[in-house]
């Protein structure tokens, strides 16, 4: 009702928020100059960290995470200008990339984005004005607070505090399936990265499968064998609206040879607890910024790795394949020579230590291009169904493993 | 699984998150010593504002509302100490009060709390160990969102956005029924105070009744009048985490003789609005601290009150006590001497320049003494309820009014 | 895909359902002949009850309802002709009637309908082809065996079989908040006529309130009085598919005065109960082929009526039109002349013999002419949020009588 | 409350009810007498069909289902006894069967149940009193229509009316995809045995994944295949309560050489549509009221099967035996000798006449003795899950087809 058009603005002041208006320009469309404010870095590196100006040399902290509110007129476009999307830690990630946007902050979908000269430009023509903007779709605290509880009702699901962050936030996993030794142990972490929401998204969509009374393979899960899930192993990082990286500025998938207690330790809680467990497989789930398929990284590369551990490894990913089309096996990241992954990444360690097949499982920020959805392209529910799927295939490696060992 | 148990914490950076924490005591019980951060102060006042230490002479800052994460143990009790409970702004109001605790985030109960020598005590045994905890159940800015949306959506809403916040938001009001002439505008304002949360829960009741397509109050009230419903006044302090102030530091419902539109355009748009409306009857609803009890103040001490103005104002309390027992009029703010109303409280300046029915309508922090619940207290569930009882009442005055006009 | 079209048909053997199909043209719009059956008549009239060729002369038998589905082609237009309208009990109601269809048999709406020469005539173009048709959106006896079963969990709730229908049926009773000497008893009974489906849609809409956490109306029913409720006082004659009569051809609401515990069981459960339990307030809803409007008939012809009595029965309708607009007082059945109401009638006895407010809500199988909905006519949604409205004026004639037994 | 107590008593004169109560003897626990009435039989054997004794020798009438209401005493066990359970079709399927009951007619469980004597006993103590039992959970025909209804609203969705029942009701099916000479077709029959409900409960989870938006399973077939599902192919004899016929007294999977469009009229339609689409695999879906198995007869004596169409059988038997643990394929019936199939049965014509894997997918009545539920025992949801995951295994199979199709 106002006579002069007021012009639009940003918000980021909330759990896994992330951005900063630098400038808005009046319309239409009006133009709102957006920075990403890069993850926190190591305190050795902190001089150039998260005060350093955009654009500084050095060792270039992480940024990528994008989560705004955008506060405009109804039916009135805008356009949000990224500016330093060059500076983001994944470039190459913008191509054929389009932004999430929501105006209820439940049903999320794609909008109009370019990258251009080193600008990532979203455009939005809201039907109510005032929106929300993200990277992907946001999985916060407050929905992870609720999963867990969730799950903790179930008789069969106990919640353990593996640790604590550096933030002193409790680390939590969820054990399905009583812990005895008879039982195969198999692990799935998610959300090292924190900015990579589709992780939890996708252990949503698992965990709800795996504690539904009805479904043959999770009752024979549940009944036999022993999960452990860590649903979000970076709380720290979301809330801060990172990237990459923990509060200590750690990016914790680097972290799994020698984890430091005071700075990783998060890494080092999980790690001692697959020391106690063992673990026959273990699952670490994640979201790239540049492919447009979903795909798995193993550990080849491993020290000693062929054999029955190559054999099962190949299975999983088999099953997997036919129990979810969205998942594929020609594309995804270049295989290390025999004997030179890099031992730092959990999947390496995980899959080196205890010689067992061990995947990165990595989602799109983009789409499937194997199976496009013009209007939401990857989503959660798509992560979601794609977590439920790998129930399948866990249970016949652990069935496969179990007959192995009585054999 | 550690063998040394390690202390919880508390993190309160989140949307609404208030609470600081300044050390941790082993146990059990573990005590928690937090701090409630004061809402921010006007310009001027900024030196004894944020950074003050606790204690502090000058114009006291507002601080009540809080709410964070703690972390900590399944099953064993916590207590949190809230330090600086007694420069609280109503320090009165923790008298047989209990703070609200939730594991998912969606239901809320009260727990035990005390108010010894000056702290605020509160205690939880919590079956996750991680569990959320305010002064009351919170409405965050994502429920907002989620609100408008869906309200929006229906045929006879308009949303319009009547101007901007301090921090650039903007100020949404929902127009419910068509705008024009013959129509007499009703207006309901909530959060002026965002720490008063109960009043969007309120709203959010009310809303829901009013775009009900099969309840006959909801359809003569979209079919015949104009309501026009702002449901967060203070949608920046909201986010902040402030009981009563807005981003600029002030005070809005002590805004409403002459809004500065820099420090309180919030006040200066919903005033303009009103204006250019007029009012036939208004609901500002609230929260209020201390007493234990769902009551109205109304305009009687403004200039010129009596007479069928008065009239109405009385019928309309009377129709609320009957559609709500949870109303009542026996407890309540002193009245003011005639003519010595506050003009400065919305209630009053907007009852006095539209010599209209005029209310603030307040509700329990604690619980409702008349009809007490041991679980809840007064909830965002009860809240709602009385929000769609007003629905009646308001109906009757539109009634009597348009045919008082056509008389 | 069939080269030559199949003609439409129809069924009705199922709970509730009642249609016999006589005829079908080709068409289209293909035209079905359809009689409804009528209500099973007493044992003495039964020569010219069911097997009687429609028309006969005699002690005529009830019959209006019907409710059967119809199979034809997706987006081809049928017409239902209903042969002997003109012998339904209420003709007169055919008069701006229209028919309920519904495809997925939940969600019901009101289609094209006439009555002419003695016929009626409904013409549905259905999207599915398939659809079932009513007089109004029946209320099966599944449902109502759902409805019992969630009232029944209720704490504050106690299911209490009065007695058996005439084909052994249980009869059943929620009596609402504990039976105490000190609480005053209310009793609701619904659908002694069974084809008055929108009696039990009332029921619900009461029910959902009453047990509701949160309503302070029903919190203070269930905590301080007693409410006796029999959802359906006829599943006999539901089941039947009758619109009047119970299994043995009897219309309960002519029987109150003696009624004979093996032809109307029913009733005598029911009034045996009343006469333990006392009687402050009875409400016996119903459906109205003719009127399109709700009112209440009260026992204003009831020997001895007058005073307090009369005075209390004015206050709660008039309580009830300001808690409902849909519910009005001008328009409904003729009064009685002094002392010469009709004492076989339900509400007639019960206000008489216990010197109460009685009434007999009708609602219409129309719509409401005060407030109409061009889509759903009076709905089953529309049902029961007059179910629930009506609790507002119950507990305050409640707390009346109260105050005078201790005054 | 009556001092005297009421004998319970029992009906089923509603949609899929079957049962007749011929005795009450009192209690506690009363005894009700019951005869589960005969399908209706062909004209020919009609002396010897429904107006036969029990027990009089000739071809025996179908007799299993049974599907009533018990009116009885909150928390006062009853006993059901069916008397001529000796004579029903299976009688070796009452051993280790439990019957099933539902108070709210919406969760069914299993409960104590014994066959001695050719009697089969039913015991419960119902906390109701009042309460449903059934041979299975029923899928009545109002819940067929919700789900026909909600399937239609699917953009890739064609209904279609196959043809007409015997008592004139629309076969329908739904083709789903697209129907294009490129896309190869596959079909899915359920309830050609209306007894067997689980068959239905099976469709619906197959058609809730199917028409998931983010299943990758479900896209890729409705993008690329085309499938035919008929939910019911008898519900004229799910109306009438039948365990086996039609309305013409016709076991219609007994029918498919040479269906009679007069008495077959639903298999003559199907198979009409079949010879016009063609087939690429074909699932048949029942119940087997004696083996506590879900497993799948085959084509395995029609003749000339052997080479690709085996090849392409066994594969998608191994792949369902992955995809859901509850199939298996060790035990089952036996296997026909090569080209000794019974060619009058759906998956031997069907089979036969397209050279196409085609199968007859049995599920028990009673429990999957190889992960059994003591609680629920075979269950709805877990039929719904098996449909589900029919999915991956039925889309393998069109893959390899299509691609053996273009080499």
């Amino acid at each position: 009702m106002d006579e002069q058009r007021p012009l639009p603005t940003l918000d980021a002041r909330f759990d896994s928020g992330n951005g900063q208006l630098v400038d808005v320009e009046p319309g239409p469309p009006a133009r709102l100059r957006v920075l990403i404010e890069p993850d926190r870095m190591p305190a050795s590196s902190e001089p150039l960290g998260d005060s350093a100006p955009p654009g500084e040399q050095g060792p270039a902290p992480f940024r990528q995470w994008f989560h705004f509110r955008v506060h405009g007129e109804a039916g009135v476009p805008v356009e949000i200008v990224i500016e330093n999307a060059s500076l983001a830690s994944y470039a190459g990630g913008w191509t054929d990339y389009r932004a999430v946007v929501s105006e209820d902050e439940q049903h999320w979908y794609r909008v109009d984005t370019d990258y251009v000269e080193g600008r990532l430009r979203i455009r939005h023509r809201s039907p109510t004005g005032t929106f929300a903007c993200a990277y992907f779709a946001p999985y916060p605290l407050s929905r992870h607070a609720g999963l867990l509880a969730r799950a903790q009702g179930h008789p069969d699901v106990q919640r353990i505090a593996l640790g604590r962050t550096v933030d002193g936030r409790v680390l939590d996993a969820l054990r399905v399936g009583a812990q005895d030794a008879t039982r195969l142990p198999l692990w799935i972490i998610a959300r090292q990265h924190p900015g990579e929401s589709m992780a939890e998204w996708f252990v949503e969509g698992l965990l709800d499968r795996l504690l539904d009374e009805a479904d043959p393979v999770a009752r024979r899960l549940r009944a036999h064998h022993q999960l452990w899930i860590v649903p979000n192993m970076n709380p720290d990082g979301t809330l801060r609206g990172h990237l990459r990286t923990n509060a200590a500025g750690i990016n914790l998938n680097r972290a799994w040879q020698e984890p430091d207690p005071v700075t990783s330790p998060e890494v080092h809680a999980v790690r001692e607890a697959m020391l106690r467990t063992g673990v026959s497989l273990s699952l670490d789930v994640h979201g790239d910024e540049a492919l447009p398929w979903v795909f798995t990284a193993g550990c080849e590369g491993a020290p000693g790795y062929g054999g029955e551990w190559q054999a099962a490894q190949e299975r999983f990913r088999e099953r997997l394949r036919v129990a979810s089309p969205d998942y594929q096996t020609r594309h995804g990241y270049p295989v290390p020579p025999p004997g030179r992954a890099n031992p730092v990444i959990a999947t390496n360690w995980i899959g080196g230590h205890f010689q067992c097949p061990a995947f990165t499982l990595e989602m799109p920020f983009k789409d499937n291009a194997g199976a496009p959805d013009p209007v939401h392209g990857w989503s959660p529910e798509r992560a979601a169904r794609l977590g439920a799927a790998t129930l399948g295939p866990l249970l016949a490696h652990l069935e496969d493993a179990a007959g192995a060992a009585t054999a």
